[in-house]
């Protein structure tokens, strides 16, 4: 018996359009989770027991060392996830990125190459990001995927922010398109498809790779087995680490039905050419400088003056309350960071956040 | 800045509330979680990195082999916890327990000893169990921090299911006097404080062993750093695994202003006064048999019969969905669990409970 039939199929549904928006098989598995901390988590520790399957019952001691690539502008729930599977940061080869901070193809291959003389280690797993969070850039996907291919590696995606651009009617669904090559895809429901957190959720490929990570039995589960003549009558304990959980799915799979997959591609359509809209505005700006766009909803950018300036400006944005930007480091540049995923926002908002920065610039400067 | 500095804040009495009701120090620090798996992963990563600092960097791998003690009795969240953090089922020490359940001291203490004569490995972490999910069978807390207190380890408590019975006016605070001489201690408000899941939450002794396992900064998360003036005003996301994440403390805040310490005492001590009273009828009746009983709320029992017969009966129960009972093996055969934790159950539930389970059996039989 499971704790709650009804829910768990309605997650189960949910969680087959989010598979069919990404392309992924039928055979793909997968769970909704707290965030994109955990969903990463979840898929990067699927992608280690199948390839290091020695771990679940010697650990990782007394085998080959596996090896994790990324590069750097990736998210820091990763390495707080394979520093808490044990990878150890010395393990974790942080791979430079190209002026458009997507990583850098070749000297990933090289450093794979010199990883593999010593055979002490191995490439266990690559990551790929889609896109980041400071910039939203999105790695070569196609080409990380021929790498792991050739190497023998488990390719994991972190779309948190940007795997739902897929469906959207931008370039982005272009270079978003090969997301389905990975193993497995780490997504935020709560970060672009407009819901309340928490609602992330982690896809596998192959759902039993999911299952073999995280299935253990116990006398006083008996009533909570899976039954496996209805498929979607799955127990997600068996495909995550936590037992009991919320009914997280619920949100998503009532968004998908009130909007539809071509309501959502809109919407996430406009947040990309809102964020053009907000990049063309700053390149027009006499006095503003703009740092990073891309084929997401990200800009970052700044007022021609000091890093001291900056962090005034972005402070009374924030306290002002009517705008939440945030601040980040680009090229050693602090930068105001604007990532549109509002469903409300339209060009009126950009226009008066760059009216609202210039004049708290006036009143700084006086 | 921190996202919600009001939800933090409440969080935070929640949290020390709680600390008071364990009699632990103003040193401790903790966070919400999704329920138990994560509260023990979280105290059990913290354990790990304060006994074996060398994982960040390094890690597992080229040091001293962690092991981890815990009884047979275990919930396997924590064996997926283990597993997860890449100990490994071969470093975990299962030791067997007594006939009440609880673990076999002198055995765990032989089982250090002898691990210790192999130095490529060390005893890092024991395991107590506070009260069993079979049975609510609670270990020696005191016994086990000595052993941990000698032998350098850390001791984490399983006290997700019964320690907030350490408020209760019965044997069970007694039992769980000691439960602040852990390192870090599991529990689950939606386990015994009458909350709807999720709100599981994990407490450290010392904050900065949360802090040195789980923080870990990058540029982005400039707006998000804690203000360490206000010891309340803390970033969850510094203390634990996952970044965003709901607002679980708030029912808990809500939860003990509304009933009180002693108000939520006297609740506990009904459920454990009826378990007490279950297992008078079932010692009294002719045709059950009691399996367990314990100081908490977890009463085993079964009809003189076969396991078939058993798994039909509790099959029967589930299904006219009036009481919620599950069911377990000890010592080998299959034996019906009721495990009182809901604040409205009264005498009269039991012993309409009995009296379903007679007609169930009449009907079966006939």
């Amino acid at each position: 018996m499971i704790g709650s039939p009804g829910g768990v199929v309605i997650e189960g549904l949910a969680l087959h359009w989010i598979k069919q928006m990404m392309d992924y098989p039928e055979s793909a598995g997968g769970c909704f989770t707290s965030g994109g901390s955990v969903a990463n988590l979840t898929g990067l520790y699927s992608g280690l027991i199948n390839k290091a399957p020695w771990i679940k019952s010697d650990g990782l001691f007394g085998n080959k060392k596996p090896l994790v690539y990324c590069s750097d502008q990736t998210h820091n729930s990763i390495t707080k996830a394979l520093l808490l599977l044990g990878i150890g940061l010395k393990n974790i080869r942080v791979i430079e990125t190209q002026e458009d901070f997507s990583i850098n193809i070749d000297i990933l291959k090289k450093t794979i190459e010199n990883d593999k003389i010593n055979t002490d280690n191995f490439p266990a797993i690559v990551i790929a990001n889609a896109g980041t969070t400071n910039t939203g850039a999105i790695d070569d996907l196609k080409a990380l995927y021929n790498i792991a291919k050739k190497n023998n590696t488990w390719l994991h995606i972190d779309a948190a922010y940007g795997g739902f651009a897929r469906i959207s009617k931008t370039t982005a669904s272009e270079l978003l398109v090969d997301i389905n090559l990975a193993d497995s895809i780490a997504l935020d429901a709560h970060k672009w498809l407009f819901v309340p957190f928490e609602a992330g959720m982690v896809l596998v490929k192959n759902r039993e790779d999911l299952k073999h990570a995280f299935s253990e039995n116990a006398d006083y589960l008996v009533d909570t087995q899976s039954v496996s003549e209805y498929q979607l009558m799955v127990n997600f304990w068996e495909y995550s680490f936590p037992m009991s959980r919320e009914f997280r799915g619920l949100k998503v799979w009532m968004l998908i039905n009130a909007y539809g997959r071509e309501g959502l591609s809109n919407l996430i359509t406009k947040n990309i050419f809102l964020a053009k809209y907000l990049a063309t505005r700053v390149e027009e700006h006499p006095d503003l400088e703009l740092m990073s766009s891309s084929e997401l909803s990200i800009v970052c950018f700044r007022w021609r003056d000091s890093d001291e300036f900056y962090n005034k400006i972005i402070e009374k944005i924030q306290k002002n309350q009517k705008y939440y930007v945030s601040r980040t480091k680009l090229k050693g540049k602090s930068t105001i960071r604007v990532c549109i995923v509002n469903l409300k926002s339209d060009t009126d908002v950009i226009d008066r956040l760059i009216q609202e920065i210039e004049n708290i610039v006036f009143t700084l400067a006086t």
